[in-house]
């Protein structure tokens, strides 16, 4: 079945103690899953497209986990490669407070993605009728059999004539920024549309510039890229931030709204703003993907998990300026 | 037994997911009891005061739960209509953050005290030797035969000597402000003592005026009212809040001290600050009830649940200007 | 998309106090989702079959989370009639110990699912291409309009060529014994297999025998069914039960293997026998599906909810005569 | 206003590690409140009959916490003594399992009720037109003060033409046999009805019997009692038990059916036992006291905490011979 | 085995309703540890120096858990005095939120600590070797004997040419402020260090200064001090403070960063600044006893309980300015 | 210092889902902390012996996590090899009911303990003064360097002076019964007293016999054991068994008593008998460890995790016959 959206990449079985102990406190652990590429499929179901999810997983209790709460939020796991091999990768997540920020600790070494490698997944009939192709730096950065096989999807996806964005998302944890540099560049000629931060463009391509804007253009026009879209973060406090982005296109730089945020949970931010974007270029509308990933991902920090389970009615609430009385 | 207080109306069991967590991301629900009138009721129960609850309750373990909360809380349940009919109003609470507010999903229909009706309640027995009644806007809301109820209510009430008062509490959700404006008129008259916001006498009577005062002068003159108070809410994010009121009477106004509140749950504030009110006005003082009914309800924003579980002994320390120390 | 198993029914969120707690003493609810003919659609995905649920949905929160927790399970939602009327039916489940039994206290009135009627679901194309179709004496009990249409469903069924299979499941709550015979005999001529329990063939046909194989052998002959399955319950305990089935076909009576059980949630039981019974007889097996019903449905009594979370190796394990040593 | 019954005695605040976790593993505590004479309250509050607790607590927050949940149960606390001064007693309870038995550790020393003493509570108040007064040997046990004032209690109800009952509940870790002896053989002229079990006769009374009967009947004739009631209990195992009781009356023994226990929580057993004999002999009928008394004990078995949350409907359904298997 | 620092002083059980819940409305608690002493002992171990506890505790399982904890974070225990006397102290801890200040009610009174008497405690070969000994204001306050304990203990130090030092730590629930201030200026003479808050030295000692660092320098002269360390905290909110400290030596002010703080539990703050405190002392440097005094004590403040679960790293990285971005 | 017992090997984090649930249906996980030498180095700690556990771990917040909990049991951790390296191992455990086996899910490939090796651990220092070493066949079924090292350890050790035991505790997940026979013959010249079960003798060994006193001397002779201790269960049920051991020595068979258990956690059962027939060989009594190690371990059954968190008191209580009344 053909999808609106397809997404490729690793998805992680989350575990975090509750009520911000530290991991040597924790007596229980939450279970929640969570993955950039998967967490950007929900995103997109959750706004009303039809969505799947592309990985290799290892099957078994956890493995299996992880394809229920992607079938739960509404995104298709019928591409996904079982293996009896390797193991699910996992993260722990602990929650700081200002001075301490939140951490993660990531035991993701040796799961079933990062043997991954061009040949095993069938690329041309998944990109069959699919309109968009989106995956993030991590997947690269698992392997380079996984760098491969992104390359492969990329390569694949835009000769179908899919379109295709990619979220830089460096990870210092997975792989140095040389490294990253020079895999991220490879991918670009095969990139629609960039999305990514001020820092991550720094630390991966060592663009920088005056502003988001000169950053944003800069990226663009070494890499030939038609959108570069930049999330901004204002983080003074751990759980009060600021958020909004901007998206550059054939010269012009496209502005919305700011919002004040009272965070409940950060993690997937970025993933739901690629979502909100996606959504709005399906539509052919830059500017409602701006406004709807900056407002979607706006929400998704209100949200516990990985996921943003949010609705449609939902983020035109917010865009039309939501009222924070309790409606009733 | 005669009470202080008698209070009429509907509680439903409230259900609400823990954490943050949306309703669609539930895995359990914590359970409390909410309503009006009965968080009213508690609140004068706590400030040491006699308080019965009359309502209509199907007797099953959910209906016998409310009850039990109530007298758990210092509220009199031997007014009681049990039933055997009907069910068990309940609504689920999901607790927001900014930019996404708090939301409210009322399963309440055919709950058993939308089917109460004139004569099935022993008014004038109820009355006998108490000293105050008091309902809100949501009681005739229900239904046409609950209208009915409240207004045999108040005017019995009325005639047996006991004051009254009347809480606006517009509900979108139950009924238009045209139904409501024509229900809540007609029992005005039996009203001495108005308590609402200014959003809802402009929702319900049409009422508004270039200042709180003007608004709730306008509403004294209009139903010949001898106080109307009202509750001043500044929300610039969903978990801090100003808060503060004013009381009306005779032509002046009544101001008291505006707090700064981090919010824990804000259900029921403003019933706490009706039974506030009313327990200065039982001592014959105004000033004294406002006074009460904003510290106490700016305590009530601090406590989980709909019910205010503070004692006299913590209002008074806040109105002197309590220490945000730990006291050890 | 055409399926192994389409079923018809109500589900409802259920409701249940952990840790043996009364109804009256919850302060916190667990929530899980059931209904029959769901739970028998899960438990064929759980076997490697797809199947599809179909159903009537309130489009809020609650009934967003029935679909998900489908979803999760394997079961496709795409035939979901979605509406923003009515409400989500709900059920109160309080465990109880000897010598108190379980109860389940329903609340389920004016559900969505109640308000369907003939011509609301497109059964012809569902049907088409799909093998089997299943649905229990719950449904038609909820409304005379849910009675027509699954008269309506069998019927298409029927002339599609998919085989049906009814399970009997008289629920004393919804409708008296004469009500649910003179229903279900309706239905008995586009059924191909019954499943019940002894007390229900005697509570809703007043068909009783000697033994269980009488008693089904009768209501074979009356009915002109191809197949009867009995399950079998010894229940001294609450928590301690034995649990078997017997199956008639053609005048002979097939038998399995008899499974002491420690359970932990026997919500579900029956329905996991139907989806292994079905399971059995798309390979054109009764006696498989008489061995897998059973010894699936014996770990359903061990797996909290009402979802048979089972895996075929499992369920292969325990009919092999499995070990109740740690297996590492 | 008068009671159908009054107790008197110490309530506790009860804390107890979940799911079989040892005090040394608790990282959290559940929260209870229990009591002999309390808990007999309650059951008789459930059971239908008025009924009221006095007791002498500090008033603090977990004072109020134990005269909520007094109240919260249906027993009245209008005749509580209030104090600044002492403290509120706690016991902690871990529960066992074969071979280790669950266990109790009492921390109950400088309690407001041990400083209770005469002339503090005006019982003669009390006992006016209060059918019954119920007390054990807990309360003499917990200091010499306490003892007199329970002497007191008796003689009063007694002169004032109040049935009255005494369970012995021997404490070993509160007093000696023999100080138990003499103390409880000085209240036995104003006991009616002796509750007890065999061990307990024995180790206060030094009496035993060949039977439980002969045990029965010599305390009966040694301090001249109308009725001797004792509960056997058999304990082969932790959590699975037979319980039954027989009542010695004028040299008859009668006799009730024997229950089969899956066990939830025995605390309060013997206390439920009391509320219900005491029910029946409200109405003049031994037989029923004592069937009703094993009956909503057996159920209290099924029940976490030491109230016994059970409905008349629920006794009446177990002497009926209740099924096991879940009404719907 | 010689230590880095030895504490002397009573730890309790803490108990706390989790989620915000008053004390009234606890159906569950959670449990941690805490003393002042305690808690630095472990903020030292946490740092990197050994350090051991010296207390007195009833061998029950209650008195068990507090060493198990102390020996889990890292402090020996092995100067334990086990008693079977006694009981174990609890403190109910109930978290407020503005303007509801959070709240502790102690139930200490009889604990093991408060009988310990001089000569009971083995301290000349406790402190051979040892580096540091460390007390607070808490311990004297619990008995006469604790206060004659905690002075041999002082001397005894001082003799073996340890270094002390005392943290005021006035409880006003122990005892008066003209008491406090007799025993602790009787102490005064065996300390190199204090530890206080501008507020304590004005309540015990009738010290004051138009500024921070006047107040140290007369509390400092007054009592031949080497060092005078002042904690200073602004709480405009509950759950937002500002915090910093200063220290006097030698007629010269030491200063250190403020820090913004979101806290999640303030309950032995201060303890992990004079842990900090010594650490850097320990060195000889006082600069660095300060910054990690407030650096670490800051990071208490997002941590759960009374310990400081920190690592040296994690200290290191706020010294040097530390980011509240999520590191990966 | 020196330690009445050291042991070696791994210990994990063990996550298991409560209330019965399947991994899949997780949504929180239980922390314990578990690995079979731990768990008799804690047996031991727990029956008043001092105790060391020797492994390696990588030091971060789950592997302070896991020597926080050895510490908080009361075993050293001061012979800890710690690590950046590697990873920490993990297990997940799912309880089941009859008729499905409880089930253990590892995750502990490439654990910091997998790469020790000869000459990175002090065996010598170590078994200065240490009375006893204890290792189990999973420690060199983890790698083949982890095999050389038990291999150095055990030989050090006898050449010390120290006895040794070793637990043959096959794991079919990590090595094949060839391997681990191969393997673990090696290690028995340096071994006085083999602990097993008939089932492991048979698989690793190939030794069998009519019964368990035939096979316990098989071994014996085979390898010049001292003493062969054998473990007997009957598991009829998952949550109900019987248990007891034999000893033999010198050709005669040592007995003790069977007991009836309801299980609450079974693992670390093995793991704790070994520690109480250690705790009696120290004293010279190989009888004394029988009846202990079989007494410690039927309570270890009643406790939740891997540990055995009893005293010596509560062993000698059911060695004399525990009565299952609750003792007050």
């Amino acid at each position: 079945m053909p999808y609106d959206v397809v997404t490729f990449g690793e998805a992680m079985i989350r575990l975090s103690p509750p009520n911000f102990r530290r991991l040597e406190q924790a007596r229980s652990l939450d279970v929640q899953v969570g993955g950039a590429e998967l967490n950007t499929a929900v995103g997109l179901a959750r706004l009303g497209r039809s969505s799947a999810w592309v990985s290799r997983l290892t099957n078994n209790p956890l493995g299996r986990l992880i394809a229920n709460h992607a079938r739960e939020a509404g995104v298709s796991t019928e591409h996904m490669i079982w293996t009896s091999d390797d193991r699910v990768g996992l993260y722990f997540l602990e929650f700081g407070a200002t001075p301490r920020a939140s951490s993660v600790l990531y035991d993701r070494k040796n799961a079933a993605i990062a043997s991954v490698r061009p040949g095993m997944i069938p690329w041309a009939a998944i990109c069959a009728g699919t309109k968009w192709f989106h995956v993030t730096g991590i997947t690269p950065g698992l392997s380079a059999s996984a760098a491969a096989t992104t390359k492969e999807a990329l390569q694949t996806a835009k000769e179908a004539g899919v379109q295709t964005s990619v979220d830089l998302n460096y990870r210092a944890k997975l792989w140095s920024q040389t490294d990253a540099g020079r895999c991220m560049q490879e991918l670009m000629p095969w990139c629609d549309v960039l999305i990514t931060t001020e820092e991550d463009l720094e630390r991966v391509f060592g663009i920088h510039g005056k502003s988001y804007d000169e950053a944003a253009e800069r990226a663009a026009h070494r890499f030939k890229l038609k959108i570069v879209a930049i999330t901004v973060r204002d983080n003074p406090l751990v759980w009060r931030n600021r958020w909004t982005a901007i998206a550059w296109r054939d010269g012009q730089v496209l502005r919305t709204r700011e919002y004040e945020l009272e965070i409940v949970d950060r993690l997937g931010a970025g993933d739901s703003f690629a979502a909100g974007l996606i959504h709005g270029l399906l539509d052919g509308d830059l500017q409602k993907g701006l406004d709807w990933g900056v407002a979607a991902s706006a929400l998704k920090h209100t949200i516990p998990g990985d996921f943003n389970w949010v609705t449609p009615d939902e983020v035109q609430a917010v865009l039309k300026g939501g009222e924070l009385r309790i409606s009733r």
